[in-house]
């Protein structure tokens, strides 16, 4: 069961990520490519003991490529992804480009998995926030419905990628010596400072990171009258997203049954170390595969104990990206 | 209108920002006393050009005071601020020691200073991410009732203490330079990093932090019984919070009404330029006096736009303590 693999943006944060998780799972490939913008041709690459030249990514690029690991953003994924999927390569892709095209599944493996299936070429991957935030109310929605989530975000620089990782860094050392931070890749300051997500806003006043959250959680969960308001916040860390989700279910609901249905769930580690106040954290989720959940409570503002809260931490890089990729193309090598 | 001050606690980073709003709003006193623990005894502070010895806070501290500003900890609190009483001065009190209590007046003048009548030598501040949190909730529950609320805190290090700032401060180098971060103030890494509040945890699992919130929300605002949840965490910021707040209304709320009525509101200041994407953020909201709200969105979460997301940013160390104190004591003076 091996495979002739292409990466789409092998140079940017998540394409980077994408290597390591492919490494380290011993995904099977025959041949591997790497792609990305003409800036990058040329680059080189050792990925375990090989020299790869980084190519050029072009509508030319995949011929004979079985499965292509797209993240080199939504404009080159609405470019190179058709041209990719007609050259007879199944697209896995990282942008927003395709995910709520009724005709591309948008896949968690640990949610939906049999979507992949009705694949035409196209698979997407959905949002970093919706992922890490979704892996843990899964289990608990099929045992009982949730009728309402209501979500804050504390998200790391990661999502913004490789040069607002960067940033973080430089502005944090240039407020540290008395210098004004520079601003490129973000907005506004993000050293010692947070800010509202820094994407496009509705006519609504909800900016893109809380929209994809509703909706592309409606298509995953296969769930279309889901309630779900969310708030989606940059903070000063690196590459782990925290999520605080206010949830309401049909029925009445226990912090324990919570607790057992999560330790027994696919993607997720349960951290609710009460007697220590342990609770995850984003040095905690960094490197880490699986989504880790705590601060599991009764909300005692709903009645009939139908409230429970929840905090989750995870990797923006890896299960927000390359890593639910992977897992989605792993499953496409079992078809 | 002058008076006999005392503040105790003065070296603390309250305690400093006591000094620079008492400065900024000329508060009118003939003496000034400056207390703290034995510690500080005898240390020298300059305050409007007059030299001042710090003394060490005792029971014996507070003949002929009228007004005492504490911040000195709620264990000295209980033990200093009865006597104080005694003595006949009226303490402003900055800890949790008498919040709750059903003799003392819990104040945000804003709110509920007719309250401050009642006293019986002492008056409770309330806690931080209280203040800055119903201050601008307030005037909109006034005109349409709250039933419900749901809050998530992105707290700040002053909220621990002068030395937890210079603890983020401290590690945010170490980890630039590579090295392990030292923890003393917090209990975890703060610096490119977030956790849950380090307040001690109820049998609930919620920490006081959130405990406060919903008990001293329901007082100040005498109704006690408002649905309120919240979940406090920590994140690398100096020295405001912020909140992101669903409110769930009795009736029918538009954003332009929470607008209107926040923008004729007192001690709020809206920030709401979504063409700019420029809402509140902890930099702006740092020495500012008014609590700063924006991100004001239907919640389309709930039927009937009963539904109201807003976020909001307010100085910890101002609106959240010393300046809510002296605004206290401003009107003590006006009885």
């Amino acid at each position: 069961m091996a495979c002739h693999l292409a990466i789409a943006g092998v140079t940017g944060a998540v394409g980077q990520e994408f290597l390591s998780i492919l490494e380290e799972r011993n995904f099977p490939f025959t041949t591997l490519k790497m792609l990305a913008s003409s800036r990058s041709k040329g680059k080189k690459i050792t990925f375990k003991g090989k020299e790869y030249t980084v190519e050029e990514l072009t509508k030319d690029s995949f011929a004979g490529i079985d499965i292509a690991l797209f993240s080199a953003g939504g404009g080159r994924s609405k470019e190179f992804a058709p041209a990719a999927a007609k050259a007879g390569a199944v697209v896995v892709d990282n942008s927003s480009a395709f995910r709520m095209d009724p005709g591309v599944p948008l896949v968690v493996p640990e949610i939906n998995a049999e979507a992949i299936k009705a694949h035409k070429g196209i698979i997407a991957n959905p949002n970093c926030s919706t992922i890490i935030g979704i892996v843990p109310v899964w289990p608990l929605h099929q045992v009982n419905p949730v009728k309402r989530m209501v979500v804050s975000t504390y998200q790391a620089a990661s999502g913004a990628g490789a040069a607002a990782m960067a940033e973080l860094e430089a502005q944090s050392r240039e407020i540290l010596d008395g210098r004004k931070p520079t601003c490129n890749a973000f907005p506004y300051q993000i050293a010692f400072n947070c800010f509202s997500h820094n994407s496009a806003l509705g006519p609504d006043g909800y900016n893109e990171e809380e929209t994809k959250m509703v909706k592309e959680t409606r298509k995953i969960f296969n769930c279309p009258d889901i309630a779900i308001t969310a708030t989606c916040v940059r903070i000063p860390v690196m590459r782990a997203h925290c999520e605080s989700i206010n949830l309401e279910f049909a029925d009445p609901m226990t912090p324990e049954k919570v607790r057992e249905l999560l330790a027994a769930a696919p993607g997720v580690t349960v951290m609710d170390d009460r007697e220590h106040n342990r609770f995850p954290m984003p040095i905690d989720a960094s490197g880490m595969d699986d989504v880790l959940v705590g601060r599991i409570r009764q909300d005692e503002s709903l009645p009939d104990n139908r409230g429970i809260n929840i905090w989750v931490a995870g990797d923006q890089l890896r299960k927000g990206a390359a890593l639910n990729a992977v897992q989605i193309a792993e499953r496409l090598l079992e078809l």
